[in-house]
């Protein structure tokens, strides 16, 4: 197996809330988190395609077509926007980074796929919120 | 001359908006920047003393002491908070990179002083909004 | 599978050196690392959990709550100290990157297992000695 | 499974190319990659050793000798060269990432398991062409 | 003062060679990096600009127009290029990293200095060949 | 003026510690950092040399020659030793980052001087103790 990966980042606000929850428990749970004024990241997305090399390219999938999957799919509705208010695929989701990690491998999963070579696949999605908080998610990993 | 340094990051939310212009004007010099859902960043922020280690300690400034003048007067007040909003000493500022370097020295100057060998003093002020763009403030350097 | 990691570093001296061994066979073995004055590293930890986001939270762990378990299991008693020397659940043991990987994700299985949400557990922990040398124990990893 | 791993880095210059293929394929496919001049990287590889710890030295294999390995098998013959024409063991092949990957794997596979430890062998080679693009090879993994 | 500065990056290839000297005295000089067959770099180029904000924009310069900038006048012509061979403006020079840091420098002034706040202007380029050795062209610093 | 500066990087064990002071007063200035067990770091050197390029090679000076002579002026004593007892040109000295860029500063000025361009000398050296505390020694820079 081959695992080819590009990397990518994009700057938003976000905030930890559950409103199916009382702000005590909000506040409780998430903390400074929870601002009701928002706080925000330079968020880090790396992108895996896991599979074998076309012979005639060489490539498990054209890392600048990932790029452009990557731009269309996450940056643009992602960067310098809100999370919880103005991604339309995000919308009813906690913006948690395991949540996003989800949501981001969802919506790369078809259009990733119909780019990389006949034997290739998106394999996972790994997101850092900061450089020392991140979340990987690889739903065909079973350890 | 020797020159100390401590880095330390936060976490916040903020917009490029001066109130004193209009909508379009905001728009046309900001772009998304601008977005009035507010965007946010990872900063880092690096604190730099200036001058001769003490002979008895070794130290332009014990290192330990200026981590905790930055997380008192920096990090408490800006930390998973909204810039443009939560901040006393930044009201009624616009918080681009180079700004907040200014105001941040400020903040830092006195304190920092007291804190600081016999002949050294806070230098300067630089501040990483993202990885790719970031602003320094040193106002005792001419060139 | 979501993979959620949270990040830490401590400075810390060391030596490599058996001693069920002679001096020569440790001087063949661990070269200029078995130092009898002792060398140091600032070690980086990562500590990952894994599992299904809590649909409440939408956290495999509360991410504050694995620093706090990473800094009472690992930083204080290690941090600014020597391996060999000082750390109870190290003794008798020869601090390579791999044995500490083991060491330390043995003390964090229990506490880690406990706060983190209910299908989740501790996956691996990775230890970089130098951000050339690194190691990383993942138990229940097959391949 | 414990896996220790040794980073290393390289320059050098290629141009993707597939000679079975017309110019106008070559540009449409690999574009400005395909440049006939050339253009360059500083790669950065990393070797994983997977196993448990020699009980005598802790090392599930000695870094040092790993880094003398790879200096001898990878970064000798690639340092400072021209990949397409100068390394004999990547003659014929397209130098992609996923390719490079695959075929550095192959010429450690035998030198890294002579001199690692019993149970130990060669698990991965991940190869960095840019910071935002890269490739790691691991056959023993089936997901 | 204050420093504003943009990070951008660009992969080429080159060789350091003096036409002008013997075949001996540049592989005696240049060692490996005199290679007639190139070799190459993912070159980090930092761009600073120093003046104090413009009081309506917050700017010493709109550093998303200073990308444009460096993209137009450095990225463009000299990404995927060979720096001996395709960059104009580098004809005739040896390209160690100090000639292209005053190359570049002098390539930005006037654009840079064009865009910039009323009393700012370019000043310095910073240019990394790899992570170890790196140049900076500052002019108007006398020390 | 350019700037070329070459980084590396050497691990070590240290304390600070004053021996004409007492024991309280030890502990009181340097905390942790006095522990008479040591502890250690990875230490990152930045060497700078400042003046013009030689015109026949286009160096400020060889890069390849300054790596020579930090390895053999710095690495080599410091690598793997323990600073308080094991460096001959560190003996008396408290191993604070300040004073031990005004040593490795003063042991380089000789030999970089004989290394670089004509017009050329040795302008900084730059030491970070961890990514988070460095020091920088410029005697030539008033401000």
């Amino acid at each position: 197996m081959i695992y080819a990966t590009r990397k990518a980042h994009f700057n938003a606000a976000h905030r930890l809330h559950n409103p199916n929850k009382s702000e005590q428990w909000n506040v409780e749970t998430y903390g400074k988190c929870n601002n009701h004024n928002w706080h925000g990241h330079n968020y880090v997305i790396e992108v895996t395609v896991a599979g074998m090399p076309d012979p005639e390219t060489g490539y498990v999938i054209d890392l600048g077509l990932l790029k452009s999957i990557i731009k269309e799919r996450i940056l643009d509705p992602c960067d310098h926007k809100n999370l919880n208010l103005e991604v339309p695929f995000l919308k009813g989701m906690i913006p948690s980074t395991e949540n996003l990690c989800i949501a981001f491998y969802n919506e790369l999963k078809e259009p990733v796929g119909a780019a990389a070579s006949p034997d290739s696949s998106l394999y996972s999605v790994k997101l850092y919120e900061t450089e020392r908080n991140f979340a990987e998610y690889c739903p065909e990993r079973a350890h």
